[in-house]
């Protein structure tokens, strides 16, 4: 299968730092320079602006969206409505976040109007979040709940895939991805104990997730741009653990191997496998 | 005295990471990033969420509560009234940082109906935040004002503890705190000169003590948790300072630290001592 | 020339450590932390404020104002009108960062606004910002527009400062400034393979720029301020780059430098000389 064989991905890498892709963000505050700098790092070209007074001149010069809902409230809501509505008319990809649903009936309930408008091409949650946008009971212990059962979350970005007619993915210790009728798994060829010790004391990485995925929309169609934004994160945080064991120094050197990662060593560290579905 | 000896703190240390407090924050924009990095490099699970809509199901399952004034408007005001209001109806228990209490007339009255709300366990600030909070004519140069008077610093942490009924912590070189009967201060056993050199030249370090105490709060009763919290500071700042003398480097290392700290490394750097009260 | 010859930096540096000037930012959600934290690494108090209760209480205790419109919305900009208001009535400097105008009308046009209240000190922009305000169809890609042509940059930063009335700061690989008669370059003596490599690969470095002019207004005129802080950001940059060839680390390392800059530093690494104008 050509998409789980990865050989596609260094290309993917090569044709966004070329194309230097605008990818507009309305994000978070806890990561809005998390994620910025993400995507410099990569070779995009990240804005940052949630005002609805600019929605009319940035949606249509931008590559790409990026929606996150964590630190949500009504004024960003309705910019997120907007900008997801004029995304549609202009015919642009948009990756949605939605952080913290399941987790609170407001972020939930936002999530899901966004999901709802049509204009979604990809949404990338971790397990609860995911839970929760399928209506089950997702108890999300905070953000960056990281227990799941391997099998509920093949079958959750399946059913996510069909009942939002999008792309989705699920980030964990193995990532899930879905298109509506293939299911794949993302994962590292070789596990780490050093990332596993820091991957969940560092705050943003599930968004540097998402506004990766962005910068992918650019460039590759929503189902290989999701996959190459999860493939891209884990060889980065793979290969920033080999250099720091510590959150602080492991979060400086993210960027740094966003900066000079390429398809070579994805293809060395992170594998792809379609999951048989029933 | 057995808060003084400080046995007790590895084991606080222990719990908090066994348990993972959820820490809801709602804090300023400076720190968002800073204040949930350290927490998570502590150990807690931090939720960073603003919106009043979020807070009827986040108060409620947080297991303490930071509010923190800095940045404040009055949409980021009424968020904070009312989730305090919520977390005295669910018992939980809240952290006050109040910064810029006494450099602005909006401020201090902000931290003031937050206090007069009966639901802060610990107010943490600066000499001139607490000195504002207690109507003298605190002149708070900026956010960060350092220089304090020993005596008057125990004198007013005691005053303003009695005042508001709660555990109030003045942070400066040496720290204070009170709960309205004692009055302890945490230091460094050996003073620092890399220390000096770069402890005022990082935004947000005091709003990362006020963070900790929060964290602590899921697993301490308020005056341990204030000492906590100082005291785990104190020695993260300590030990990254020992390893980086610049700002930049000093700030990646606090989070390295904060991961690696213990109760042995804290009892060997700090110590507490009960101040004799007229 | 007495400006061109830099002589006057290190002693500006050396004035501004000594006054810690007291420095009040409405800025953008990105960069406040990055901006802060370079304000501090320099020696300066920044204080981060936006609402508009506070204003009365700031701006006559600060000793420069810094306004940066990246991420504006409509409460932002009524905060900046009346800070700029404030600054004009108690006699502040003011340094203006109009971050993506020309590419967004609305920002544009808040830009024009401030700078049209006459309270401006210094306007720092990119090429395609200063051209935004000049009426020119700029189209800035994105935030962080690099490519500009030196006679068009030269000629820009003298109309815009004859138009505005005020000094005007152009950034790229070489810096212009202009008093509206004079019209002075900035750049380094020899050019960085390592700086050009991550210089676009960090967000919020042109607010840093801006946030460093904003500092030095408190000691310098406003010309003077405004190619001292162009001047160190590039003598801090170089250095950086100097240790650290990636981004993440790069980034560190710039708040290490902000610490260690001196006149000399600058002297030896940065020049300036003035342009003959037509």
């Amino acid at each position: 299968m050509s998409i789980a064989n990865l050989n596609w991905v260094g290309d993917a890498i090569d044709r966004l730092r070329n194309k230097k892709p605008l990818v507009h963000n309305i994000t978070n505050f806890v990561v809005m320079n998390t994620t910025a700098n993400a995507l410099l790092a990569l070779g995009a070209s990240p804005i940052m602006s949630h005002g609805v007074e600019d929605l009319d001149d940035l949606v249509p010069a931008a590559d790409a969206i990026v929606i996150n809902i964590g630190t949500i409230d009504e004024e960003f809501a309705y910019s997120m409505l907007k900008a997801v509505q004029l995304a549609k008319i202009y015919k642009k990809p948009v990756v949605l976040d939605p952080v913290g649903a399941g987790a609170t009936r407001f972020r939930t309930r936002v999530a899901l109007t966004l999901l709802e408008s049509g204009g979604i091409s990809v949404v990338k949650g971790n397990f609860g979040e995911i839970l929760g946008l399928l209506g089950e009971f997702g108890k999300t212990r905070g953000v960056d709940a990281a227990s799941y059962d391997r099998n509920v979350a093949s079958e959750a970005v399946l059913q996510a895939s069909k009942k939002f007619n999008c792309v989705v993915g699920l980030t964990g210790y193995t990532d899930f991805v879905s298109n509506g009728s293939n299911v794949y798994e993302v994962r590292l060829k070789v596990g780490s104990q050093s990332l596993e010790n820091v991957i969940h004391r560092v705050t943003g990485l599930g968004c540097i997730v998402s506004a990766l995925i962005g910068a992918f929309l650019a460039v590759e169609n929503p189902l290989k741009a999701a996959i190459a934004g999860l493939a891209t994160f884990k060889a980065v945080s793979y290969k920033a653990s080999e250099e720091a064991v510590y959150p602080g120094s492991f979060h400086v050197k993210l960027y740094d191997w966003l900066y000079r990662i390429d398809g070579d060593i994805i293809r060395n560290v992170v594998e792809v496998r379609e999951i048989e579905t029933g």
